[in-house]
């Protein structure tokens, strides 16, 4: 299927690039980047051996007429006029939050411009979720956080206080965009630690609420700190919330176990081990690791995921298989690159 | 003051020889290290041009009798045997977590070996401590995660629920140990973010709760989650707790400065600023930032310092200042390395 | 084919485990890891969920009768031992070094043990090699920086001096094994550059000179200096020899472009775009650039490869895909991860 | 003496600002930074606490009558604007180029704008040059990677050729300037090397050429490659030349041993023992170690030091203590930060 890639020169637009490049049924026709319209995708992405001699096009150049599956991987806040031009018949995943939230006024409390819309939240994983997504052809992707939050806590909404969840999350570089800004640079990153949008104003905190409230039914709430770490990909969750029932480690290890079974790219890891982001890196996998806390009454949740990958690309890919009929891990790959 | 450092070849006790060869009063002596006696210091500590020529060692060769102050940096368990040849009058400070605990059974519970005893708590921004570490001659260094959750807490023990209080703390890799491990090799850690002691299992819970309950006169609980980061150095903590009563962000930046507004060693940032590992490699210094996420009326709090550093060797240098009589930041760094 | 990977818990050994996991021709049948014998592969792997609930066994335990191809990643000196017991038919890639060296005196100058034997080299992109490599059952998989230096060196061998031909390469800490050794832990590596096997005496220096030497029909010489960089993967070579006769830069490039023009993993890049480590990891490619600087007369190549991919594992699978007649690229990425 | 650091937003100006406020002579009293003016200090360099609640002013505000001494951490070309309004005999120290070069004709050719002059050569391990830069008002402060060069070549000068020298050098990116370009941030840098100003283009070189033909009296040539490493600080040299006699390994290191025996800020180290840019962090030290390759008769020498320290600020500094009669290691650290 010919499939467009908009929004192509920042790091999730070439991680789509990179994955489509093998993928079986999705054929690349045309790469889109505004600022970057009309230089050598390798000139941005020098690791897509792929697409030698192929350039960006300017989103006006595009034919949306000619093209089955629209990836679109823009800013907050620039997809709805991309739509506007895109037929309504073909499939469209959004990989940009423009389309993620219900309630406009959470849009208009963490986000700048108007509500674009609502469209089938695109994580597979949230029982009931795939089979929408499959029936769908507008689809809003996850975001990146959102996904490491909504994956480590679905299996424990019934035994865990869903009004005071705690979350401190640790991201890659590339999660903060292909952007040339001071606080970003190698020699400020690199070696140090640090805490942003602080204080609960992260825009994934409406997003994580409104999948897990509408999962358990009840009004949960997430105290959400993100960090900026020293690497370039990756994003480790730490989620913590009370037992509302006693319950051991082992027992919820089983149960999450249990939740997951079926699911492809979601791993409950065995007692012992632990989630490391380096082992998703380029993966389209989320590793889960479970503890009770018995001296304070706690569940303690550890998630890791690629940020650009089950947290961006590489499940936007999944959508786009279900979307298209084609086998869910089609051109995806469960192994990360390790180190 | 003629100075020992035992257990010099690791990491913290590198960092002390660092610090005491340009402190006014205190001179290093003897140093001792026990797997590396015999060998030239700058072998295991190449960056510690003041120490060429001079050699480690063995336990058994340091004579206590001539020595002022003693600085022992050993694994924790191995004081106690070598603190019953140091002459009683003898001003030790141990960075080992072998004296820290009032109560054997949780010593019992988090380390291995007995209980080798208590000895005063060489924290001295918790108020009333300053003053007990002054008169002391044995004084017990915290552990450096306990420096930054402790320093992070105290001025906020009055608005929030004490019995909750959950902690994610990331570290760099000099806080494992100078220690040959698969899991430390740089190809495992570089560009990876994972968790270890998970559960609660942590050996400096019981040091927070033991601190911070004196402090409160309340039972204070931590759930406390440790992560390695890809950095040599720096701890940051994020902490948060319930709020047990309305107040701004502004109100608790305001009532956090008023609280360290005397020590030095102690920064509570301007709004607006975080705290940054980076910012405080090789000083004495804590940052501080805090924030009221009111959505979920939850007090959050970053906290950096260098595990090295405040967290460790220069932090005990303090303590000695204070035991000598000599001024509190004799010999201490207020400026990080910053890159 | 039936595919055994011997010597599977190193860096190598798994990242052949990781690319086979997709080859549409090989199928991993058997893994074997002597120290790790008995052990799931994901608790050495945790990044190989592929290979979920298999374990390594040990050596002894491998049927070889079974086998159609053999993967050999042990540390040098071991393959022998182990060749023995491999059916004279069966296809064998040793990625140790114990069959690179024709002249048993340089084996006996660079290490340590008995000279193993001779096999075919390799290293298809050596004129006339792909056909050897073709016939050949028994093929000794090139060094890393050994892969960079040679294609680096390959098309310049008719205008430099190759008597005088200099090196220094920088490669991350996968190179250095998955071994617990002080000096790559990561406190020790973070941050720092540094050099080792200084002054001529790394290993890779007679086989760079075997090959070129027979390769040219004069007797080349590097001066070589490798360097350990703090990241996990990646190799930097920069080459640099003295011209024998006039020729701008852009006639080098043109030349080189010649010279790989019908190389699938091997680019010249145009001129201004620099070999970039980060854009080949987990790709089976080699980045060049060349440069002539007039104002000392000498040609400068910039040699950019994944040590573990075209510089061991796919490299190995590029040469397995030539002796099984596989298409070249059978499994096989051409795009690196990019960050 | 009344201290202004003009150009301090930078990193070599943020790093004089740490190593002037324990200067036992020098206070700095004003604090220039044209694009930061009216900025708090700390806003820009959060680990400069002696700077708290001071602002950067306008380069128009300072007022050079009242100064003693004035560093310049500007952007190669400016300096000269910035001179004319210093009274003649205020010493001044120029960390930027505008002052290092002979030759006019080679300024054009490396560098934009106008020649400025010629001033006093700031390396004092220059022999001769210490006394000259003892009587100068004016002092040109070396480059980073110029003097690792230079002090790696200066004892070989007798026994090399010089006429081709072959040096390849990685910095860290605190070398690159505090500057928000897209190849300096965080995600394109970390875990990656690549070379730059590639074929002899550095600035750097007629530097290294000129110093080194005035020391040996003979006209030394140098191709020198840089490489852009993923580290904040630190440079590592490596650089060789064919020797024009037979000497051995231990016959070099007790010459430069001899050498640098006098200087402070020198070490060559004992053989076995390799420069590591980790240990030079935060110092005024060079590392040097050299060996005998035999077998292609080459002279390899590997040179570690701090950019931001004997290759910029602490270097300057030592500049200014000649300059004032001070103890020429005053105020700078002999010993590094290790990890």
């Amino acid at each position: 299927m010919k499939t467009v890639v908009i929004g192509a020169s920042g790091y999730a637009g070439g991680e789509l690039l990179r994955l489509l490049a093998t993928h079986p049924h999705l054929l690349v026709t045309q790469v889109s980047a505004h600022s970057n319209a009309g230089e050598l995708i390798t000139s941005v992405h020098p690791h897509l051996n792929t697409y030698q001699n192929q350039k960006f096009v300017a989103i006006e150049e595009v034919n949306f007429d000619q093209v089955d599956v629209v990836f679109i991987a823009l800013p907050h806040g620039q997809s709805a006029s991309v739509v506007r031009n895109i037929p309504s018949h073909t499939k469209v995943i959004d990989l940009g939050a423009d389309f993620r939230l219900n309630d406009s006024a959470q849009w208009d409390k963490y986000y700048d411009g108007e509500h674009a819309g609502v469209w089938t939240y695109g994580l597979p994983e949230i029982p009931g979720q795939r089979e929408k997504i499959s029936k769908s052809v507008q689809v809003s992707n996850p975001g990146c956080y959102a996904t490491s939050i909504i994956t480590g806590l679905l299996p424990a909404l019934d035994f865990i206080d869903v009004s005071d969840v705690v979350v401190v999350a640790a991201s890659g570089t590339t999660g903060a965009g292909r952007s040339a800004k001071i606080n970003l640079i190698a020699s400020e990153v690199m070696g140090s630690l640090t805490s942003y949008k602080f204080g609960g104003i992260h825009q994934h905190t409406p997003e994580v609420e409104q999948a897990l409230s509408n999962a358990s039914g009840k009004d949960l709430k997430i105290s959400f700190t993100p960090i900026l770490a020293p690497i370039p990909r990756g994003i480790l969750s730490t989620i913590t919330a009370r037992l509302t029932s006693t319950i051991s480690t082992e027992e919820v290890n089983a149960s999450y176990a249990k939740f997951y079974e079926d699911e492809y790219f979601v791993d409950v890891l065995p007692l012992g081990q632990m989630p490391k982001t380096g082992s998703l890196t380029g993966s389209n996998k989320v590793q889960i690791q479970v503890a009770v806390d018995e001296h304070v009454q706690r569940l303690v949740i550890s998630v890791a995921l690629d940020n650009l990958g089950k947290g961006a690309a590489s499940q936007a890919i999944q959508n786009a298989n279900l979307m298209c009929g084609f086998h869910e891990g089609s051109g995806l790959s469960t192994d990360g690159l390790g180190t």
